[in-house]
C-alpha cells in the first residue's frame, strides 16, 4: 500500500482544500479574479506577519527571499552583522559575501542560542553596520533565537534588524511591527501549508528608506517595482498563479483557527514531541530555546542516524530529515510545522520507536507514545 | 455556469493529467522518489531543448531565468547587443542595463523581425560584443524573430547567443545545440503546458567557459552551483516540488505526441487563427514572420481595443490579452501555444466573432469559423 507520511521541516504536507484550490484551473493573472485573489493574500499576509506594511509575494524559494532581503537594502561596500548558529544563519553570511558586503560574524555553537550581549558589543565595535541578518529558527539545529532582543538593538540605530522567518512565521509569535523587524522573510512551505515556490519579504518604512539608496544591482527581486505593481494587486512579474490560489485557501484556514491557537497547537506538538523523545531515551541537541517548529534529536549511541532515517522510511513510510553538515548521521529532526495535529506526531513517535527497536535500541517500548499521549489527550 | 476559456501567451491551460499530478502530495525534495521524478524531468528537458547539455531548473517565473541569463555570464561593463522589436526585447535591454552592462541595441518596429543584416553590422562595429540577447517568439507583437541566422552569427566570434524562447519552446522548432545558442530560456507557463513558477536554462560549453570568468555577483540564480547539484538529481534550493511533479507528466504529454506532430500542431492551429480573422476583416499585426504561439490582430476601425477583451472575458467567459504599451487598445492577441487543439481555436473565434458583432464591426458572419474549419477539418 506505501502510505507516506511527510515530517520534514520543509516541505510540510499539504491540507486537502489546499490541494484542491492548487488544483484549479488556471486564472490569467491580470484577470479581475485573480486580482481579487492577490487581494485577499495580501491582506491576509499582513495579518500573519503582524505588520500595516506592504508584504511582497515572489516567485521563488525561501533564499529568493533571503537575497531580496539583501540587494534591496545596500550598497557594495556596506557592513553588515550575520548571526551564525547553523546551516541558515551560515547563509545569511554567504550571500552578504557574495554581494560584497563587508560581513562581520557573531557566532553560537550549533544546538545553541545566539548571544544578545555578543551582539551588543558587536554594534558597539562596529557603529556603521548597517543590519543584522538573524535566523528566527534555525531549522538545523532546532534553536529558536531570540530576534526580538536582536530587533531591539536595532531600533534606535541606522541598522536594520532582517529576520529569516522562512520556518518560524505560522508556527510561533514573530510579531513584525510590535518587535520592529524591518525585514521579515518567509516562505510558503512551512507553517503556511503550501508546496514550495513562494517567498514572502514584509518591509518596514525605514528599510524602504534604505531602499532608496541601495546601489547593489537587482531586477526580478526589486522589491520597490513589487510595491508598485501590489497598489494593483498584481506583481512585477508573473505569479506562480497556481501557488498563490493554495496560499489563499491556507491563509483561510489559518484564519479560522485564530493565530493564538496556531501558535497554541505548535507548542503542544512541539512539547510532546520533546518528552516523548527523552522518555524513549534520547537527549535533544537544541541545549535552550528549542523552536516550537522542528525537534533536532541526537541519534542514540550505537546508532547511525542516516540508516535511521532511510529505514523510517523504507519500513515505515515516514520522512524525517536527519543532520545537515558535521551533523550528518548524529541528529534526526521531527518537523511539527504547519498542517500537524495529534496523531501526526504520535505517528512519528511510534515509527521512531519502531524503527530504534529495529536498530538495535534499548528502551522502555512505548514509552514515547505513552509520553506524548498523556501531553496531548483532550484537557491535558 | 460561466465556463472560463483561458487563451492568453501565458499562462496557457493545463491538462487535466497535469493538474491532478499536482494536486498530488508534496514529496520531499530530497527523497529518492523525487530525485527519480527530478532525474526524468532533466532528460525530458534536454529532449525538449534539443540539447546534450545540462537544462537547469529554477523556482521562479521566466524573468529569473532572463536575469541568470545575464548575470552568469558576464562582469561590469562588459559589451552586448540586445534585440528589440517589442516588450519581451525591451527587458533583455533593461536588465542587461540594470546589471551595469555595456547596452548596445538593435531595434525593429513592433510587428517586424529583427533584421539580421543590423544585427551583423553591430557585431563588426563593436568587435567586443560579449553576448547577444533575442527574442525567438515576442509575445507583444506577435513575431518570430530570425533566431537561426542570429546564432550563427556568434558561432565563430567570442559572443554568446542567448536566447529568450519562454513562449517558443515547445511551440516550434528552437534546436540549441543544432542552431548554436549558448544559453536557451524557457518557462514553464506556455508550451509546457504547467501553471507559470518554474523557468529553465540551457547552457553551452561555450557559455560554461564565459561563466568562469563571470565577475557579476549571483547567489539565487547561481547556473554553476545548480549544475553541481544537478548532478545528484538535487536543485541548490527547495524546488517547487508540486510544479516539477506536474511538469513530469506534461513532458510525458508531449513525448507521447513527438516534437514534429506538437510543432505541426502549432503551425496548423496559427495558420487556422490567422486566415479566421482574415476572414472577419481583421488585419494581423506581425507584417512578416507571425508566431506559431500567438497571432496579434489590429482591432477594426471604431472599436476599442480594450472593451473588446473585457466584453469577451465578461460576456462569454473567454479570456484573450490585448495590447501593451503604446499598442493598449489597438490590438488583441490570441494565443494558440500549449494545450490547444481545433475547438480551442474555434472556440475563441466564435467568441471574437459574437463580440465583434455586438459592438458593432460590419463582417460577414461565420465567415471566421468557416475559414478556420475549412483548414482544420480532418484530411484538410
Amino acid at each position: 500500500m506505501g502510505k507516506q507520511y511527510l515530517m520534514t521541516a520543509g516541505p510540510t504536507p499539504v491540507p486537502e482544500r489546499v490541494q484542491l484550490a492548487i488544483a484549479q484551473p488556471v486564472l490569467y493573472h491580470r484577470s479581475p479574479a485573480f486580482l481579487e485573489v492577490m487581494r485577499e493574500v495580501h491582506e491576509n499576509l499582513r495579518w500573519i506577519f503582524q505588520t500595516s506594511q506592504s508584504v511582497l509575494v515572489l516567485a521563488g524559494s525561501g533564499t529568493a527571499a533571503m537575497e531580496a532581503a539583501i540587494t534591496n537594502f545596500h550598497s557594495r561596500g556596506d557592513r553588515v552583522l550575520c548571526l551564525r548558529g547553523g546551516r541558515f544563519g551560515d547563509r545569511w553570511s554567504q550571500m552578504c559575501r557574495a554581494f560584497q558586503l563587508e560581513v562581520v560574524d557573531v557566532e553560537s555553537e550549533w544546538g545553541r542560542a545566539i548571544d544578545v550581549d555578543a551582539v551588543a558589543e558587536a554594534l558597539d565595535r562596529h557603529p556603521d553596520i548597517r543590519a543584522v541578518y538573524a535566523t528566527a529558527s534555525e531549522s538545523s539545529t532546532g534553536v529558536a533565537h531570540p530576534v526580538r532582543e536582536i530587533a531591539a538593538l536595532c531600533r534606535d540605530r541606522e541598522t536594520l534588524c532582517v529576520v529569516d522567518a522562512v520556518s518560524a512565521l505560522g508556527a510561533f509569535d514573530v510579531p513584525q511591527d510590535d518587535w520592529g523587524i524591518d525585514v521579515l522573510v518567509a516562505g510558503s512551505q512551512k507553517a503556511l501549508m503550501c508546496p514550495p515556490g513562494l517567498a514572502f519579504v514584509g518591509v518596514s518604512q525605514k528599510a524602504w528608506r534604505f531602499n532608496e539608496r541601495a546601489g547593489l544591482p537587482r531586477f526580478y527581486l526589486d522589491l520597490a517595482r513589487e510595491r508598485k505593481n501590489q497598489e494593483k494587486s498584481e506583481t512585477a512579474w508573473t505569479p506562480a498563479i497556481s501557488l498563490v490560489v493554495g496560499l489563499r485557501e491556507a491563509l483561510r484556514m489559518l484564519k479560522e483557527e485564530g493565530l493564538e491557537r496556531v501558535f497554541a497547537r505548535h507548542r503542544r506538538l512541539a512539547e510532546a514531541t520533546r518528552q516523548a523523545c527523552r522518555a524513549i531515551g534520547c537527549e535533544l541537541f537544541a541545549v535552550d530555546s528549542p523552536s516550537p517548529a522542528v525537534t533536532a534529536v541526537k541519534v542514540p549511541v550505537g546508532i547511525d542516524g542516516s540508516a535511521m532515517v532511510k529505514h523510517l522510511r523504507a519500513r515505515y513510510g515516514i520522512t524525517i530529515a536527519g543532520g545537515q553538515e558535521h551533523l550528518k548521521g548524529k541528529i534526526f529532526r521531527v518537523a511539527h510545522l504547519g498542517y500537524y495535529d495529534t496523531f501526526d506526531i504520535l505517528t512519528a513517535i511510534s515509527g521512531i520507536e519502531m524503527t530504534l527497536s529495529d536498530l538495535g535500541h534499548s528502551f522502555e517500548r512505548g514509552a514515547g507514545v505513552r509520553a506524548a499521549s498523556e501531553l496531548l489527550r483532550s484537557g491535558a
